[in-house]
Parts: C-alpha cells; sequence; structure tokens
C-alpha cells in the first residue's frame, strides 16, 4: 500500500518518499548509478515484470530523476540516464549501504565502498558542511524553515520538548 | 506492492529496504526519533488507519527497529522507542531531508536542521570517516566484500567498466 497524500504534507522526508514512491523506484536508481542504462539491463538485474518497470521508469522520467535519451532511430531505443535530481539521491543510497552493512550482513558485507587510491574501506557518515561536525550529534535542533505552517511549527516544538525532557542530545545523538 | 524476496538477494540497499519494509515504517522512525512514544502520538501524527499502524509498529519491533516498553500496569499500556539499530536509521532521514529541502520545497524549506549554539542551518552532507573526503566523489568505487557471492562481483564489476568507459569519476562524483 502506498499513501496517497504525503506530498500535502510539508515534511521534507514525506516528500521524498512520496517522490521515490516504491522500493522498485529505489533500486532502479541505485542501478542506474551502477551504471545501467537500458530496459533490459534493468529488467535482469531487478527479475521485475515489464509492465511494472516501464511503469516505474515513466514515473522516474516524471519526476525529473531519469532522462530518457533516444540511443537508436531504428528501431527506435531509449537509454535511461540519472538527472541531477537523481544523481543527488546517492547520499540516500550511501546512507542505505551503510546501514545494511552495519545490520543486516550478520555473514559479512557484500558490497563496500572502498577509496579507489590507498584501497581502504571507506565509512560513509553524515557531517553539517558547515561546522564539520558529525550528525546526529549532539548541538544540532530541528527548526521550522521560512516555510513551515502551524502543524509543522506545533510538530518541531513538541519535538524539542521532548529532547528538552531528556539527557542533553539525546534525541539527536 | 512489495517484493518479496529482496532479503534474498546481498545488496544491503535491497535488505534495507526489506527491513523498513515501506514509507509507513521510514515515517514512523522519523516520528520516533521526533520524539514520538506512544500509539496514539503516532496515530495523530500519521493519519494512519490503526490497523495499519498496530502491522507497522509490531514489524519494527520484530525486525528490532523499535523497542516496546510497558509504561502503564492498570491498563498494560506501551511506549515504541527506538533502538540502536533504529538510531543508526537516522543518517538515512537526513538524507531524505537534504534531498526534500533541494529538489521538493519550491516554496522554501519547512524544517531545517540548525546548529544549537550558532543558530548556523546546518548542511548535511556524507564523507568517508576515513579519509575526510566527501561521497559521493571522484576517487571511490563499489568493490565486492568477503561475502559476495558470483552474481554481486558480476554486477560490480559490471559497475567498475561502466565508470572506466566514462570520463573519470563520472559515476560517483
Amino acid at each position: 500500500m502506498e499513501p496517497k497524500n504525503f506530498g500535502n504534507l510539508q515534511c521534507p522526508i514525506a516528500r521524498s518518499l512520496d517522490t521515490v514512491g516504491e522500493w522498485w523506484s529505489i533500486l532502479i536508481i541505485r542501478d542506474a548509478v551502477y551504471g545501467l542504462k537500458r530496459f533490459d539491463e534493468f529488467q535482469k538485474s531487478l527479475d521485475i515484470a515489464p509492465n511494472m518497470l516501464t511503469r516505474r521508469l515513466n514515473g522516474l522520467v516524471k519526476d525529473g530523476i531519469l532522462e530518457r535519451q533516444r540511443y537508436s532511430d531504428k528501431p527506435p531505443r531509449y537509454e535511461y540516464i540519472l538527472t541531477d535530481k537523481g544523481r543527488d539521491f546517492r547520499p540516500v543510497l550511501l546512507s542505505l549501504l551503510a546501514w545494511g552493512n552495519k545490520h543486516f550482513a550478520p555473514e559479512g558485507a557484500s558490497v563496500l565502498l572502498a577509496d579507489t587510491e590507498t584501497g581502504a574501506i571507506a565509512e560513509p557518515i553524515v557531517i553539517d558542511r558547515v561546522s564539520g561536525r558529525p550528525i546526529p550529534g549532539s548541538g544540532f535542533s530541528l527548526i521550522p524553515g521560512p516555510a513551515a505552517g502551524e502543524r509543522m511549527r506545533q510538530r518541531l516544538a513538541r519535538a524539542a520538548e521532548t529532547a528538552a525532557s531528556r539527557k542533553p542530545g539525546d534525541l539527536y545523538e
């Protein structure tokens, strides 16, 4: 089941989820990052029904995450290339990769990110580009942005209260 | 529709998706990070059918992402608290937040992460903890881990070939 009205909400997380829509979409973006471009490449990789794949690809094109480019005129054939918006989704994939490796690979990791020069295994973490400090970490709060409506302000105020009622930094640490 | 057999695959991203299962689950984890703990708090926040919420909460408890704690004996009442595994999901939420703010908030951001001390708006980015370099960025490759099977090795070799056929760093930059 797919919620219908996330797009109406102000939460940027809900909006992101509303757009990538379904697991299939995320795995298609993953495959596009891996370099796959053609319908049959995605189909082979995902083992997905063709009509389902067509629907997902069209949705990702419509949402500006993939771009359809013709690579053959006779017969007409198309490739699907990540747009800038699609490429900007890669930090989400990296975070899912790190979480999966940490918690869902009891037999050991199957995919690792490595520093090509040194061969060292990379450890993706999130930091604040401005301060350089790791997030989650103490000293950060979620605050309403300029476009926040009343409901969002209430939600964030409630979160701040919860944080204040705990030990310092507990919410984001 | 929810794919059934992602858990059989080796990809850590697919495994993560298999576990968080549905958008509702991600929004429940988001709300738990916001400090919500009780059934009616989640229900009010998400506007979700009670039986659906019950199913999602039970799933998250079963998967070790939330822990059920009794807070009242008569009548018996429970709170849902994030486990360490659930808290480790926060980088995914931060990445979804940043993506949503960048691409799906044409009217301006509604939720921002701020440095509590300076008030500066934080910009969550992913870096490699080992080298300190931003990811995605040139100089990183996905490589098979110790547990990679044949199919995963082929997939990663294909990705490496694709990367090599493009301009340097194109795949991860």
